[in-house]
């Protein structure tokens, strides 16, 4: 399979691809199907799937590789495909790598195991990732400390840049960040290698982090659409209206980026949308109330009226 | 002292107040002075001092008496105080919270020690507490699990309302949060004695909290106006002018509200409007770089244009 | 089958077993016959699997299922097996349950979800996890926030005794829990279901949790036989004699009690004593170096010589 | 005054100070001479004061002034003192340290702030106090993350070393934690300045420490003359003699040992020996129960019996 290959040019969106089941709670591959064509039509130049919002760690070893398949099937190299692959061991870590590789992903992103307190600890960690997983294998970086409770400072990551040419793409999800990512482009802008970096974190500080040198976005805001055309107006120089698209979503962005309910509230979000069948999140996760239902109703209200008023 | 005393019918907007220090470090009593006149020509309702984003942990002892008696000779009872009285110790926090009463403070503020495990202990704790300071102390629970690492549970926080008529107000500052404000007010509408609810967490989430019956903000914004003004437009029936005025200062609210930096910046917006004479934070803590003032300067801009358009 | 049900009589030693690994990493099922074997003959009255220091987390799904079933046929019901089963997802921790009771294990050993800041959201979970593994499955329920962080108070755990008679078990193993254990055995006297309380974190307090009303242990020392010989000599009335052989070990039970390294010293004694082919851990994992092998010898000759001496 | 500065040949056992508080909770000025001439007369090095057994967290300003001054009086430069400055803010710490200083201390003993995530952070947070230190302050920098949740590398802590001579001491109580020491001691033998290493944890692996390359203790177990018996027998090349003194108490140390009620375990062996009048430990803490007391009364009468048999 003539595949893409993730590398330091990536940009744009790569979507943080929800995970559908069935209101029996199974994997829904029909709504797989109808969500990844949702995406693509909203204009994502990627998808990343197996993420943390896609609830990996909540699927079994064959419905992983069901929907993984699945994905890869439908997006048929029209985007390239990176699939998360941290785990506890690297046995695993390895072993879904490959599998991925093999199935047409364009690369996969590794988050630090968890609680690794000195960056001393992290640097090894990360040389047996990269070594096992080898040269041929892209690597986006997930440094998300708030999950991980794994944080790693610039110089950190930039040995890891200069010692490891797999190593294209930071998914920068620090919180708060902003200095970092500026501290990040310094160096390449002193000459090291510049990967690809794109923002996480619900997106909620996308027009400053942009401002600060990201390419981009991957996460997983209901409305994707919103994200493409605020990095394609920012990277054509017209930031007053990228960021006032951006600000007319703020308020449902912040909602959705509240830690747990922030998830099932994605998810009904897509769900009205059509884009998936059901909202159903696995347990352990939570449920949205009648209140919660009404209160995001009249978010999207007021989000479409400040899209009318523009 | 005919003292106010801070009761459950508190609401509007508590300002957490700054805590001014000049060039060289040291404690700016000239800026008190002024800057509890720029809270009180917003309208605030009350004023809280000695709270985390006060820098608290960071006065000698004689430093937190002079402040607290300056803010409290100025205020002269215009509106209640606050004060923030957490303390790693019983018998401190006591003594603080005695010499603040009979300065004339309203009440007191106190968080749970870090780490308390599970709720038996976080009930334990606070049973100490009431019992020390007595009845005849107002008290305000700060829920602020975030920095405690200390959570408690609806079932808990009404417990404590059952058995300390001195618990008169939540500062409800767990983070998310909404589900749990809704179930504190469904309590009271059960028929368990009403607390004063006051969101913290920099107002993010204020429109969605008062529309599930929070009593306003406590909260140290860097525009206590616009929190004054949201609170009064929605008290008053007025939901949506409410949330387009809020929605105006979102993109600042947002960015002020990164943990740590946050105080840099929030201190910089009161030194450029004036209420303090310099953004002086105290070591260990954050310093703004020229990006970072570039940044605050357009995203000022942006809600002054915001703000024309209305 | 005839199998063997977890009940609440269980005591004596339930040995944590090791999974052994060969020197390419892969599952060794030979050694594993070998360690079972071991494990028996030092007289333990029953075996643990897929625990934390089972390294469960880093085997594949099929080296699982591979692992439980050789276990379980070379076992052949002549002491009962109790399955870990703890999972991020309920769905997985279900299939796994149903899987490990239909192969014949004795019951599963269930630890909360991580970071479950309230009783009120620990009591949900386990109240979901109870409800779907349904009355026929036997529970331990393990206590261990140090990993966890999720911690339980004593009233929270009698509740879930009261609620649901398939708890028949808890691995007592919260850091400090010497008055938590006193605390369970109240409640037992005072008419709540007495549950089985075997303890971990290496045996470490054994003597001391005996005395307050332990029924056992539940821990992977590599010195099984001296656990089982301190529980019988206590039962027996002997509780000098018990304490001695204990202390004779104590330098020993302590150096394996570190977490982190403690599990591959814990497996280099297994090699040592020929239970297993080799001391593999899987990464990420700690390594020994030389002086830890020689510090490990050392202690080991003293523990030897104590022996001795009695 | 002609006082002892502390420096790089420090050795022996620099004894954690308890801070005796009377039965109604204030300060024991009495008590703290008579605790103070106990030490001594165990033979002790050393004394730290103010550190985090020493409840220095829970004593009001003018209180650690008044116990500062009694200990540095009743000891009258027979031992250096260190002590704890670590506070939340600099200006606080270095406040401290002065008064500390300039009355009489040998040094100041620092813990890096809560929740450094990156050993860059820890590195700038160093730079600020030994850089508002001075060069005249001896420093022995407390590397206990199991409290401050934040660990330094030994590449990081050697940085430290090279770059400020007044870094003269290690306090080492990462836990686990001996290959840690290992490496310290490598980068001595490699050329770097040799700093004193003293190790905490209660001495819970004293011996394995001393064989590693420490050069004693720096902890507060109620028994000082052991830890000063078995440092001085292990140095004088008589290794055996001093592990089986140290295993003859390894009972009551691993007890003493246990987080939050080991202080007061400790604080009532040290009221039975005669050294303090009262066990009270300031609130929020532990009390001990009957059960507490009779368990601590039968570990005391072991410890007697195996020395007796020595």
């Amino acid at each position: 399979m003539a595949t893409q290959r993730l590398n330091e040019q990536a940009e744009g969106v790569f979507i943080i691809s929800a995970t559908p089941f069935a209101a029996d709670g199974s994997l829904d591959l029909q709504s797989t199907d109808r969500l990844i064509e949702f995406y693509l039509e909203q204009g994502v130049s990627g998808i990343t799937v197996l993420g943390m919002m896609g609830e990996a760690h909540k699927l079994a070893a064959d419905e992983s590789a069901a929907f993984l398949t699945r994905v890869l099937q439908r997006v048929a190299d029209r985007v390239p495909v990176v699939v998360g692959v941290s785990n506890a061991g690297l046995d695993n870590l390895f072993s879904l790598a490959h599998t991925a590789m093999s199935a047409g992903a364009a690369g996969v992103m590794v988050a630090p195991a968890t609680g690794l307190g000195t960056e001393a600890k992290l640097l090894a960690y990360f040389r047996q990732v990269f070594e096992g997983l080898g040269e041929s294998v892209p690597v986006c970086y997930q440094d998300y400390p708030f999950v991980t409770r794994s944080e790693i400072s610039v110089a950190t990551f930039n040995q890891l840049v200069t010692d490891y040419p797999q190593l294209v793409m930071l998914k920068h999800e620090e919180w708060p960040g902003l200095s970092k990512l500026s501290a990040v482009r310094k160096a390449a802008r002193d000459g090291l290698r510049r990967v690809a970096v794109l923002v996480g974190n619900g997106g909620l500080y996308l027009p400053q982090e942009l401002a600060r040198g990201a390419d981009g976005a991957m996460t997983g805001f209901a409305y994707p659409e919103m994200l493409v055309e605020v990095v394609r107006l920012w990277r054509q120089g017209e930031q007053d209206r990228a960021e006032d698209l951006f600000d007319a979503y703020l308020p449902l962005v912040r909602h959705e980026q509240q830690p747990g309910v922030g998830l099932a509230l994605r998810k009904e979000v897509l769900r009205r949308r059509g884009a998936i069948a059901t909202a159903q999140v696995r347990a352990p996760g939570p449920q949205l109330t009648a209140t919660d239902h009404d209160e995001l109703t009249r978010l999207i209200s007021r989000v479409e009226k400040n899209l009318e008023a523009m």
